[in-house]
């Protein structure tokens, strides 16, 4: 086959052991999976009690247009419905918006580490990645990358919350950078935990796309909401930008209870606040304790903290496994000897702690 | 912004009027809807009864590896699970296909017409379309299209049943044309419709893919199975070639509700068998009104007819639409003069011919 050379250069994402296998090879009743950010509190319970008023349809395609979740996502942030493109999870917004731009001869600038979709899809578009190491803080270095750019770049990419980190970049410093950026490059602005953010921000609304006429911001459905089962993301931006990804987005990429669910799961932002409320506490319950135990933890804003433990975290990990609680090790994530555990119920949180004491041999 | 110089030529998607804009304009209570292909009798029964179980997890990640409906589709195939990858429908199959191996200066085969999505994505990544008319009886021109390979060919794709004629490449005709095929390029068979032909056919199973080691089968279960609102597809073929298609796969392309709907419904092959010979059926009668009034109408082995109506097509299109029925105009598939109808239950394939026979003017 005529593969393209940079596809064969790719390796298929690995995922994870799945809380069965977990259960299976150690013997274990009870699992704690904290590996991927998703939401511990499950999701708003109007979705279960609603969607099962939408089991009868399964054999027509899903609207196209996400016509009603559109209405709903529109309303919530005050921009216009002609300013959102929905996608299968962020994930296929990053792929829309890098098969959009990228090609061989142009270059992406990002964090690293940083999520590794942004890489992986540039290197599948041919396209250079040009990474920027965080500061020793966490967070992104954002005059490194205005120093990166050149007439070549035409996506930046900014992950705020970052992950692995948590670290997020304030409004008025994405503001500034946004002021030197030249007009001709895509500033995507990643806030799939921007729900948990407890700083102060205004909001981003239709205005303020006016003003920032080449930034984007996509979130998803898949953390706070509690809906990664379903696969629904999307991009706020200036009609013109949302006009020209149109066309590279499938036709019928999201799937209908995915639009049902997420329809309204927005109509209940009580949960959202609860599980913002309840995410901050926990965080802060990791900072006592590494405090405590002098660990390092960078400062997150996402539902997911990233620990320094001061010892092989492949190994930690796997001593966590060993109790049944999965998180993910740093050394796969660009930060080895650090494990990134999702927030959990404070339960579960206590549990951690009490397992890391053990393992780790604390006080 | 940078956008890639292909991008910025290609339009977005317009979906027809849905049934409720339909209702809605025309004041309508009933509406029949033809138009997509979509399953008139619904899905398994038991993929209501128990899916309803699965409605609590959704806060989690779905299974990136499709285990268990990959165990299923493969056990049903006779292929090992290594030789199958799964896709947000079939559309995502082919953008993965195209993304894997084409790029400018590559070309790509095609018939004309034919499922406009093999050109978009070949447009998208900057590749040429040689696109081979069909011959008068709607068939592939594979001689022609055998000719029209080159040096830079890297797809072929043959639909088959083709979309919007319905006519289909029995196995042998197939198989003859692989082994004038050039090893190096890869035949993309796309059996969207496979599950309705009723012609004899042998299986592609793992030993066939053996002998045909270029070649790659994709299928969904948006058409005769009934879940196309879940969007799942998959591609089967060498386990070489599936392994270099994965790493261009995001790793949460398939929703948990999807995997799982699609692994009740392949229990259920008897209601694809009933809903095969219902199809049939419906196929003979639509044969037999226009031998009748003496329109054309391709052999179909889809769940679909392509009728010659010897008119403006448009304007029947919007008469019938007026009467709550929505079907395709052929103008739109390269087929002016012609409507595209999906197949429905045998009460709405008379309501359909009853109404045609109204608006043109039949005996």
């Amino acid at each position: 086959m005529k593969w393209k050379k940079q596809v064969s250069t790719l390796s298929a994402y690995k995922p994870g052991m799945t809380s069965a296998q977990v259960k299976e090879k150690y013997g274990l009743n009870k699992i704690i999976k904290l590996a991927s950010n998703e939401n511990p509190f499950g999701s708003s319970a109007s979705v279960q009690q609603e969607l099962a008023n939408s089991l009868n349809t399964f054999a027509l395609y899903p609207d196209g247009a996400a016509t009603e979740l559109r209405r709903k996502v529109a309303d919530l942030h005050n921009v216009s419905p002609t300013q959102l493109l929905f996608g299968n999870g962020s994930d296929e917004i990053i792929l829309i918006i890098s098969r959009a731009l990228l090609e061989p001869g142009k270059n992406t600038i990002m964090a690293t580490p940083t999520f590794p979709q942004y890489k992986h899809n540039a290197t599948l578009e041919g396209a250079e990645s040009i990474e920027i190491p965080l500061l020793e803080d966490g967070h992104h270095d954002l005059n490194g990358m205005l120093e990166a750019i050149n007439e070549s770049t035409s996506i930046i990419w900014l992950c705020s919350p970052n992950n692995p980190t948590g670290t997020y970049i304030p409004q008025k410093d994405m503001e500034a950078f946004l002021e030197k950026v030249p007009q001709d490059i895509l500033v995507v602005i990643d806030q799939a935990y921007y729900e948990y953010i407890t700083e102060e921000e205004t909001s981003y609304n239709g205005e303020w796309f006016n003003k920032y006429p080449n930034a984007c911001i996509t979130r998803t459905f898949s953390k706070a909401y509690g809906l990664a089962s379903f696969r629904v993301g999307y991009v706020m931006g200036s009609v013109s930008i949302i006009q020209q990804l149109e066309p590279v987005r499938e036709p019928f990429n999201n799937n209908s209870l995915g639009q049902i669910a997420a329809a309204i799961a927005v109509d209940d932002q009580k949960f959202i606040e609860s599980c913002r409320v309840e995410n901050s506490k926990g965080i802060k319950a990791y900072a006592e304790f590494c405090q405590k135990n002098e660990l390092g933890m960078f400062d997150s804003q996402g539902n997911f903290v990233l620990i320094d433990v001061k010892q092989d975290s492949d190994v930690v990990f796997e001593k966590l496994l060993q109790k049944g609680i999965i998180v993910r090790s740093g050394n796969a994530l660009g930060f080895p000897g650090t494990l990134r555990i999702t927030v959990g119920t404070e339960e579960q949180n206590i549990e951690v702690m009490q397992a890391l004491t053990e393992i780790l041999g604390l006080g």
